[in-house]
């Protein structure tokens, strides 16, 4: 591979919030290394293809971010046959609401091994290829939710606390040794194909400003990793103007 | 059963803080019902045995409290076979520390389903019974790590994040209904066997006042249920005097 | 004066909290000092009568809180003429709105003075008297306001932010030296004259226990002061059942 | 005046912090509107044809950001002199620690006055003519005090906490009028004249990037200024990569 070639990994590089950041480091002349879900094989190779059309490097890597196997084998293939990880970002939400009475073990379950667990898995594979090499960046995509549990929000929140815990240990334990870890906290709507088929008016809100536009969540990822070590930031809230908070 | 019984539950009935716990609520005249891991049941018999013998009521009720079935059948066996259930109080710790890339991904989920996956289940089933009968108590006990992350606590934190997201999640969805969600946050070292095992000069600690007494952190739970609803309170710190935070 | 006698120091002892929090340590058999503001000594008088009528000790002590000089010889005059104070309560509030290009500078300034800086007077006066006796406790009484700015309350949520810090900071200080120092967070309506003026269906909210009542503040209050130190507590949440947060 | 011209007001343009504030704005092309009190008037002054050396607009504007009458004119005359306002920076520290029983009213009052009472003045005067106009940003800088009092803090630790309520209120009542106001967090020593004068091994520790350098900081106030109105942030932690935390 190149030398001087760089990876970035996006773990949830859905339509919206993933696939602009996956994009954004794309520009920054880093090979984008997309993950979703096999099922979703098509959409991501389609967000790959269309990075590429656009003169940058990206890879579609179809996996299943909780299963352990796959991480360490995913971090693995894109070391030896791609780039060094320089920047990983964990983007996978998990959105749902229940009642506490209504919530089953099975989703209070799955929402965190997605919300967590799988950002625990990323977390600690890239950090061991990035403390041999003394430096890298490390994203994990935060909520609302991550510092306020609500009604209906048990799984959730549970998930994102963890997650943001993840992030702070992380940040306290490798910042030292010059792995930059930090966490967002995304509060409003995204401008998303979830709101955009949920939502009615987006267009309104979307004029307006009102919505969070991925690719701006995007630059803000990049400027994470770009800031010099003497002033970093661990955690980073972003809300549309109009927000409500 | 008596008409006007009630029980008390607590998982996590170990040595230290859930005997004292368990034993605080029994002095209340409820029947305490305690619960801890099968293969502690030798210890957990003899807890209920030492609160009989203080003329109070006590049963030991050994169950894993990861285990959904055994949850639903322990809440049920209580709720027909013993009293209703007032108060329930969570109390499992599940306290271990590893740099992120020595944290296995077993121990980071056995951590997790301990220290809060557990907590869930109890809280859920308990949260069916007392909803249907308009009032309850409900305690989860945290610790600093529910509100910071710091080196090799990832697991740890995760779980009392997490715990703490359910906790505020509950309080803000079954308040309005009547029921007392509260989460203590135990910040200091417990008059505990773990720490007589491990830590030298205890009893100069003990003499000091300088760890936390089982007992003194008993009276705040019993406390918090006893809070009158005009005024109550979700989150309690209790450290000892000297300690530093 | 009597070898056993303490006095407990309640600043802002207006109609309601502070009344109640005067009289609840009264009933704690300590000589409640009553403070409030000179035009209202009639009604401070009369306060302190009401709890003697009880069979309980109370002194009316009208001063200017934010006056370093009152201050400094109200202290002096109950350490000298009364009893050594052993538990001081902070209780002045300073609750206006005002949108921040209509807040004029002697409102944010005096919503300071009274709400933050009268605080600091007292807690350093009865800091020094205690530090030599090496015991005491000291309570400051915060608002959601104390963690939370919202539009219209820059002037009220500084002071009560700031207010916040000194009783977090005289905490961290004073622990170790065995003076507890605690902060409340009264968060929702209390039943107040204020209150019963300004709300219309006080009554059905006081039916309801939907508002808090004075009295269950202050029981909080002696709770605090009675903790072992073992396991003291440095903030506590105080609110109504059915408030949403 | 020049019709598109924009000034960029900084209060507190010390040697470090706030001069490299200052000429990073004003290499983004406003007139930099230095201010600082007349006793630092010469270098105030040397500041401003430092950058006006570079090619860029600067203005040495000396005056007490205390005194109300002061704050109204300074705003006035660059509004009618020099350029509208679209930027205002407040960064005066006021970092003392003295044990609560050593701390006069006098520096109590005065740290207040110099950290959060000037950056009330300035808030609400930029924010009337930047309401006229409907935009701009507005930034207030804050430290671990802001979040966190400590022993010997009170003072310190109650301005920063009391201008975080203030930051924290106008982005609320603010944000959706159009003006981003934010806060920061500085956390760590910055390489600036009193830590060169204090610290030994300063050199040591800037090779090292173990102090926050100026201009570091200075960028990350022009990105948040930059920020797509879809998503601002609000509050920004700022700390050495080696920094404990």
């Amino acid at each position: 591979m190149q030398a001087d070639k760089k990876a970035c990994l996006v773990i949830g590089a859905g339509d919206d919030t993933g696939a602009a950041i996956g994009r954004a480091f794309a520009r920054e002349h880093m090979v984008s290394c997309l993950v979703r879900r096999p099922r979703h094989a098509g959409a991501l190779e389609a967000l790959a293809k269309s990075i590429r059309d656009e003169g940058y490097q990206a890879v579609a890597l179809p996996a299943d971010a909780r299963e352990e196997n796959d991480m360490t084998a995913l971090v693995e293939k894109i070391e030896t046959e791609i780039a060094p990880i320089e920047v990983a970002v964990f983007n996978i939400g998990a959105n749902v609401r229940f009642p506490i009475t209504q919530t089953t073990s099975r989703v209070y379950r799955k929402v965190w091994e997605m919300g967590c667990f799988a950002g625990f898995l990323m977390g600690r594979e890239v950090a061991k290829v990035m403390l041999k090499r003394g430096h890298g960046t490390i994203i994990f995509t935060g909520a609302t939710a991550s510092v306020r549990g609500r009604e209906s929000s048990a799984a959730f929140a549970g998930a994102k606390h963890s997650l943001r815990a993840l992030a702070q240990s992380m940040a306290r334990e490798l910042g030292p040794k010059n792995i930059h870890v930090a966490h967002t906290i995304i509060d409003g709507a995204i401008d998303s194909n979830f709101i955009r088929e949920n939502v009615p008016n987006v267009e309104a809100f979307r004029e307006d400003d009102a919505i969070l536009n991925p690719d701006h969540i995007a630059q803000n990822y990049v400027m994470l990793h770009k800031q010099p070590r003497t002033a970093w930031t661990h955690e980073l809230d972003l809300r549309p103007w109009k927000e409500t908070w």
